[in-house]
């Protein structure tokens, strides 16, 4: 019998809710977050927001492509998906469900895209309660939301979503966003380090989040290689932001379900960073002590292994693209609209993240990106 | 960087589309074959049939628990699940959507629970299309159906489903009945092994199914230790039945889920057997030449390695269970209804199957259990 070899995952028996869409081909929201966190050890009851048959958002034009690596909320897609929402209700109705036969003991919770503002609310209405029952029990519950609304300046939910996020926000222990979802909440519009760090303040200080990370950075520097930042922050006792940054090196290509890899595995990467730090687990919100310096923190620490996993697949997800498409393109001829058309497919389902054949990067990371001070 | 192991995975890059039902919490169909395939390399689309947020099959009562080992689509559940049905129509849309975009090249289909009559159609429109696509490349697409219909002598869908089933399996490669079901099909009621061997044969040659697992068999050998058998046949040129059985102990437990989980790693590991077995992969249904006895057929290979994979979760399964209903019930006192549906709950969810901490008992497991000529 093979044994079991529990010391083979980073993090202890962790239950996670998932609440985010479900796609039937291709790697976005729970579909990719579900298959990250159960290959490294949690057990997840994914909650589908949706269910389309491929991500419902169109694809850029090609080529030159996007340079977009860590990327939250816009997938590259297929453009004609089809498939259902679900209702709010059926979204309240699948967690009263768990309730009902005691199964809603989650350690941690992972939200994701949501398809209108009545199932923002819903959402809200569970979260405060997985908090309140762990009120008595600090670090006994923690909920990271990626507050999906849009990106690179321009919305892709209804506006009534916006609200309804900023009150949910309130209740989340780690927030997720985009520049564009930053500085939606925060209301700073963000073009260098100073409005970088009044943004993250804000949102400390006016909605009391404690960890923040913003997954996508691009401020401009001129002469510089194309590169992108992830910035992170736990704020102290005191509300003040604790920054950390960690530079990337860009991927020449435009990956979809990249956020949602990015959600899953700050997660799991979190969650062993706490557990293996003295006390952390029962305090509230797994704030660290105001000594903690922002490159020690436990989430710059997790963030190094999550870029570094996520470099890895993403590498190799580009090499096997870049093959395939090689081989597509000495297959088909002529130039008509539906060559152009299926060139654009083919580059969409070439570009899909090679994941389930790439564990060992996900499990097992070499960081070679390290966090700095900001 | 970590290297990419190819050599980890027991197949090939292989494509599955999985149609069958999803559950927020658990692991019963699509929930629980979808981890098994990834995890064991397969790039799987899953298409889910429902969302429930728990098995809404309900719970026998406990103890003493029903001796089922492998067993198909009777899951045990909570008694009171809450979720949606997806109409054959949302079937229909969400491969459409798929073929749109020219994401219908899969290798296999893995099919199992289907909310009635309409969606069993739909799922016979489906599988056509992708059996007709591949008719110019004999064995480049296989499907493995669940005829999911009943159980222990109840049928627990609607009984227009029977009909629809007896018309879907004729097009499948390998279909998986429990005992019941193959009962069903065949209209042969079966007793002994002169009656296994009736309804086998009649599988093959009335319905035309190349490859037959009936995956739990009870025939009542008096004075011997409870044992259940898998049994299962691969026709020959002349639709004659090639039977093996393997015995297996039974675990004394009831689990949810099972069928699914043969159903997953059975898909695989006949895809595995069949790829290793020179020119095979090229054969119309992957049928081995007629020289080729029972216990030595492909299928006879990967049942063993399932049956293996199987029994080292479902044990250890048992024992986590064992060991939380002790500490549940030195925990919780009194004797009223209420608490009689809280252990009967806690026993459900303590007998969820242990996955996701248990991979290397699905990547490398240890075969014990031998086919044998029937």
């Amino acid at each position: 019998m093979s044994t079991d070899s529990e010391s083979d995952f980073p993090v202890p028996e962790t239950k996670v809710l998932a609440v985010a869409s479900h796609v039937v081909y291709g790697y976005v929201g729970n579909t990719m977050a579900t298959f990250v966190m159960q290959s490294l050890g949690c057990e997840v009851a994914a909650l589908n927001t949706v269910q389309f048959s491929i991500s419902p958002f169109s694809s850029p034009t090609v080529p030159p492509y996007r340079t977009e690596h860590v990327h939250t909320g816009n997938h590259l897609g297929y453009g004609q998906a089809k498939g259902t929402r679900a209702k709010a209700s059926e979204i309240t109705d699948l967690y009263d469900g768990l309730k009902d036969s005691y199964l809603d003991d989650f350690d941690m919770m992972l939200s994701g895209y949501l398809p209108g503002a009545a199932s923002v609310e819903a959402l809200g209405t569970i979260a405060r309660d997985l908090k309140y029952k762990a009120t008595m029990k600090p670090g006994s519950f923690f909920w990271v939301l990626d507050p999906v609304m849009g990106d690179n300046g321009k919305l892709y939910v209804a506006e009534d979503v916006v609200p309804a996020y900023k009150e949910l926000v309130k209740h989340a222990d780690l927030i997720l966003p985009n520049q564009f979802e930053a500085e939606t909440l925060s209301g700073v519009k963000i073009v260098d380090m100073e409005t970088l760090k009044k943004a993250i303040t804000t949102l400390h200080e006016q909605y009391r989040i404690p960890h923040i990370m913003i997954t996508s950075i691009a401020l401009p520097t001129p002469g510089a290689e194309p590169s992108l930042s992830v910035v992170g922050s736990t704020f102290t006792s005191g509300l003040t932001p604790r920054i950390f940054g960690i530079k990337i090196p860009a991927i020449d290509c435009f990956f979809s379900g990249t956020g949602d890899m990015f959600a899953a595995l700050i997660l799991v990467r979190f969650r062993e960073a706490v557990h293996n730090t003295e006390g952390l687990s029962s305090k509230p919100a797994w704030v660290s002590d105001d000594d903690v310096e922002a490159t020690e923190l436990p989430l710059a620490k997790a963030t190094e292994k999550v870029l570094a996993s996520m470099n890895e697949v993403l590498t190799k997800t580009k090499e096997k693209r870049d093959e395939e498409l090689e081989k597509f393109n000495n297959r088909v001829v002529g130039r008509g609209d539906e060559s152009e058309k299926r060139l654009k497919l083919a580059t969409s389902k070439a570009t899909e993240v090679r994941l389930v054949r790439n564990l060992p990067c996900l499990r097992h990371p070499e960081v070679k990106f390290r966090a700095e001070n900001v």
